[in-house]
């Protein structure tokens, strides 16, 4: 008998080659949980992410699944949760819920919504609390345009222009359900926080850190709205902006229906 | 001739054993910084701040002065800040703001206000994205009752005890003009985020770290408000709470006079 456990799961991404386990001595999120679990329970057990994030990305919820043996005495989940943790020390990822769930429940397919949201902080000084979990612009932004122009980008639309060459997905399409941008207060030196935050079931590779840095764009006043419009319609990497940096983005909120 | 800057800085005080320069080989912000100075300019400036903060302690916005002797040629404020934080890298600080000031200025005597500002997170989980920016708690605490409690500390007391034993200061006097408790969502997974806002215009060694560490016996239910405030009036240090961990501490804005 097997028992499939639901984990959701925060990190700090700086350190890290990405969420996939990788060959050879990379150190990735997957890998030093799968390790951690082994290592309480004598357990290999492979496990199954909503969204595989890249080298340097954050999450503040991911959620992957996993399927163990049964253990020799019954285990309350939050105490798989706090044994798995006690093996991570010192790594900056934790386990902040477990839940047994059904087998039919796929972290990854059964996901019905995704929030990711990516941070800028804008000024003239480098980030010194914020160093990695940012990215850093110097110069000023329009947040207003960004969020406005940013709207002809909702709905059910073929974002090859936002995918990276190396996207593995067979299908362009994609349902952007929500892309706000927004300014929170910083600190009283006139700098500033930019939040853009992306709704939707899934995305493609790359997509959020492409629709970011050509926001961008539309916030130096280099583009306008037609051009982000154009661009979405081109479908074609080559006419959307530069990839903004992994350190700003965070998979931050992953829904499911009710019953998984 | 000489011309007073002051600046404004920001640090992640995980790595610094506090502000203030130390002999031998301690890393401290203070230290760091006139060293960047140096490189820059070749001047030996001391550095006089309003806050000497502890080892671990962050600040959002210290605020320091110094004298310059005057540069070979004409330096825009902004190109001084630039040229500090060129010499800074890597270090987790910060120069976010500069300007000539009169010789008159003085970051610690002119200020008129502080605020301090005390993180909790309080989850089962350890924190993995806040580590070393948060006190971690694992079991809930009640912020509403901390908040009320808090309220009997307000105004012009002898806090003594929620003094250091090491505090250099003559006088235990002071006036707390502000001490709220509030609770700021967290994650989706049953966590939650504490905040301890602390604003006067001077405070004790370690007054806001026992005041924390105070008001968490009074979240957790151990401690009433009507207990708070006997320790209040004992000016006994040992009647009071525990001091919380530096972690949690962050300098997070000064005021002085418009003119200053």
């Amino acid at each position: 008998m097997t028992q499939r456990y639901k984990f959701t799961i925060e990190y700090d991404g700086t350190d890290y080659a990405g969420w996939q386990r990788q060959e050879g001595d990379l150190l990735t999120v997957q890998g030093e949980i799968e390790k951690a679990i082994e290592k309480f329970s004598g357990q290999q057990v492979t496990l199954q992410a909503a969204g595989r994030t890249d080298a340097g990305v954050h999450a503040k919820a991911q959620v992957a699944h996993g399927d163990f043996e049964d253990f020799t005495k019954p285990m309350d989940p939050f105490e798989v949760a706090k044994a798995i943790n006690a093996h991570l020390r010192p790594q900056k990822i934790s386990i902040i819920g477990a839940a047994p769930v059904g087998d039919e429940f796929h972290a990854r397919f059964a996901a019905k919504n995704k929030l990711y949201t990516y941070r800028i902080l804008v000024r003239p000084a480098f980030p010194a609390l914020e160093q990695g979990l940012v990215w850093h612009i110097k110069k000023p932004l329009d947040a207003d345009k960004m969020h406005e122009a940013a709207q002809v980008l909702i709905g059910h639309h073929d974002f090859s222009s936002f995918r990276d060459s190396q996207c593995q997905s067979k299908n362009p399409m994609r349902t952007l359900d929500r892309l706000d941008v927004r300014v929170r207060d910083y600190d009283q030196c006139g700098g500033q926080e930019i939040l853009i935050e992306a709704e939707g079931q899934s995305f493609l590779h790359h997509m959020v850190r492409n629709l970011a840095g050509t926001l961008a764009l539309v916030g130096e006043g280099k583009w306008t709205k037609e051009d982000l419009k154009a661009a979405l319609e081109a479908k074609d990497r080559t006419k959307a902006g530069p990839t903004a940096p992994a350190a700003g983005l965070c998979l931050t909120r992953i829904d499911y229906p009710k019953d998984a």
